[in-house]
């Protein structure tokens, strides 16, 4: 390992080259103006696993954007890896906003900038070239490698799990390795083990049937935006507990032990709240703010709308409000349990004056990984020893729809070693990414394919 | 008068003419590319109270719109009535619904289509015909007659109010005469003693300084969509009456004999449903539907707003939310009054995780006149010969700002005798006025005059 560890030292400087190769190409999965792009950072892509070394590498046609495949097979006793990652990446508008162009990498005081720097043609990149190092210096991994890098996680992976399914056998491994998420803070290494789950869903009350003047029917007919109100009014108690029956009923307890990391993670509630401009926090009585916001679910109305939203004073009774409530789940909540629960609340509050339309537009479970597997305590010791900490074991508030389809479709955990920032600015302009943490995260993957592949 | 009831009976077909003429003006007040034409529906109008013997005409510009004053006066010990009405019109749009182009009037089975058919060409100029046909065949009005017609009633009047201020002896008078409304039904003529005020708002609830994702915040960040909503949730009480402490401590109870009179009113209650497409109605406790729309002060959101509305799923936790509140008041609610009432409610329950912007966007004094009045009795009078039944006295749920400038500027009460339809499609599609309407409504105004004029 630690030739190739040297290795990697050594050609730094062309890792990061290479890695603005990618960066120039514009792979918008979201705009089909950029279709041709997104298949040239796939081929690019293709290539440059080959060049390294990886022994069978292919580019798969999707419906949508295609999915690049690798695999370097060493030995049935070696566990597998699966890496997964995607090398498309979100729209640069506005692109005005940013100090130089989005597709254009720049480098600023051990900082790159780029589209896609960070999220997640950076950090996925940094397999490449660790598996590059083991392959060149050592002449073989410690562990066989698979790589599945799509082009579609920007637009909702729709061609993903289709992929997976048809796909079981090739897809075989014993863990999946993920780097698209962020650490705790700066500094502060951290492997994701629990995300939430989300059930969305989009509320319509229907009242009359056209907006009606308020002076001449209000007092009578009964307000869809008002009656909606009470009905969203209703969703929490005074202690910032969802009041839908039930809601809590699969909810598994945080343990003394997290509840124990929790309190000596490193997060600075005043600095926090400054970043977001609020003065004060609502949390769930009982919680602390960085339980609730990882480990607890939680409503939200995503949006609402109804009536007139223009300029002045327009005197209409709205015939309809709309509300997207989301929530976000933890383990052991399913998503059609939750929905149903939700829709039984709705509907019993519903006025007799009104009808009420219920969607569930969009699912995903939570995940809960355990630390103590071989995976997880490799990735523990593999970036301990980079960053000369113990990284925590953290759970993210977010989802990722993927990990829970790993799980569910291959039965396999995912390990979320990422080294992101929530500074890093992916998704707004001025994405970047720290030089020092692109270079750290190709050697914590070069030291978890070491400690994983001699766990067998 | 008789003679003049003649006259105007002779004379129909031409007025409906004139009329026609009047309404191919595309006097658009709210778009501005109109504008020569709504000078030219103004001079059109001055012309014709000239060309029937109006001593004095004159079309006074104003900032906007010009203002057509007219004045004929027959003696100091006559009473003066002052006509009120105008000659602008709503937009056409959405053109396309139409059946007929809306300024090119069609009579069809005794019905006459086109834009300010009704609304207010149509009922303004039944009142220069009624004089007129004084003027023709009497040779002389049996009342002082004044008329001050606007141009910009479709675009709030906002050069009216300063016109009256300026000219408080220039339209002195005993009560103002207004064509502007509707009967309460179908054959059913009424005339209008009261209308409720209007106390417009704004609210802005603000939390986080940017939209946040729910995923990584939610659960700890209060979210302003779900406070607002707990706050509107909190402006009505289980019996439909408003929360607000000390809202009602002005409000003039229904008299025994008002609630008499809205017991014996045509209201089919289960038509009115029937027509606005709702199974139950919501009223305040111990009034009735028809009371509670024309009577009882109301509030309802006009708009709601804040976070994603778009299609699908996005999840944001919003850094604000917006609503239009407004509340329709009766005698003797005032509008300042209310709003700070409902700022303090609002600022009460503001949490102290946001804050909440106030904005009095429009207020608007109630109106109730005396029906026992000479003016009010002799338009019943006039309204109960034409009609063959007497006239209801009603109050409208509805504001007209204009009916409480006269009565704070110079004092005088106003006589809304209205002979419109709801279903006139006013400021819609197809906009119509019977023509038996138009011609009754000729015959009122003429009894109307010769009743006031022998009060005195």
């Amino acid at each position: 390992m630690q030739a190739a560890l040297n290795y990697a030292n050594d050609h730094f400087d062309r890792f990061t080259e290479e890695l603005e190769d990618l960066l120039r190409i514009p792979s918008v999965s979201t705009d089909s103006s950029y279709a041709d792009d997104v298949k040239d950072a796939a081929d690019w892509l293709a290539k440059n696993l080959s060049s390294v070394g990886v022994e069978h590498v292919e580019v798969v046609e999707t419906d949508g954007h295609p999915i690049v495949f690798a695999e370097h097979h060493v030995s049935d006793d070696k566990p597998t890896v699966l890496v997964y990652g995607h090398y498309d990446v979100q729209p640069p508008d506005p692109i005005d906003l940013w100090d130089t162009p989005p597709f254009e990498p720049q480098r600023k005081n051990g900082t790159l900038y780029a589209r896609g720097a960070c999220d997640d043609k950076g950090q996925m990149f940094m397999h490449v070239k660790a598996a590059e190092a083991y392959l060149t210096q050592e002449g073989e991994l410690p562990v066989n490698l698979k790589f599945l890098i799509e082009g579609e996680e920007e637009t909702g992976s729709v061609h993903l799990a289709p992929f997976i399914e048809a796909n079981q056998e090739k897809l075989a491994a014993d863990v999946v390795l993920i780097s698209d998420t962020a650490m705790f803070a700066p500094g502060v290494p951290s492997i994701t083990y629990g995300l939430r789950g989300l059930a969305y869903t989009e509320v319509t009350l229907r009242g009359p049937s056209r907006d009606l003047h308020s002076g001449i029917y209000g007092g009578a007919v009964d307000n869809p935006a008002n009656a909606l109100s009470r009905i969203i009014a209703d969703l929490h108690d005074d202690d910032h507990r969802i009041a839908i029956p039930g809601f809590y009923d699969n909810v598994r307890d945080l343990t003394d032990e997290e509840r124990e990391t929790y309190a000596s993670l490193p997060f600075d509630e005043e600095q926090w709240k400054k970043e977001i401009g609020v003065d004060d926090l609502r949390v769930e009585k009982g919680y602390t703010a960085v339980e609730a916001i990882s480990a607890r679910p939680t409503l939200d109305v995503n949006g609402i709308w109804g009536g007139y939203t223009g300029e002045g004073a327009k005197t209409v009774l709205p015939a309809k409000a709309h509300a997207k409530i989301s929530m976000r789940l933890v383990p052991n909540q399913r998503a059609e349990d939750i929905y149903d629960k939700l829709e039984a609340f709705l509907m019993e509050r519903c006025p007799n004056t009104m009808t009420l339309e219920f969607k569930r537009l969009h699912g995903g479970k939570p995940v809960l990984v355990d630390t103590e597997s071989d995976a997880m305590q490799s990735a523990k010791h593999a970036m301990g020893e980079v960053f000369g900490k113990e990284p925590f074991f953290v759970r993210n508030g977010g989802s990722i729809p993927v990990v829970a389809d790993f799980k569910d479709i291959l039965g396999l955990d995912s390990v979320l070693m990422g080294f992101g920032l929530d500074s890093d600015a992916i998704h707004s302009p001025n994405e970047h990414f720290g030089l020092e943490r692109f270079q750290k995260g190709i050697e914590s993957i070069i030291r978890f394919h070491d400690h994983f592949g001699s766990t067998r």
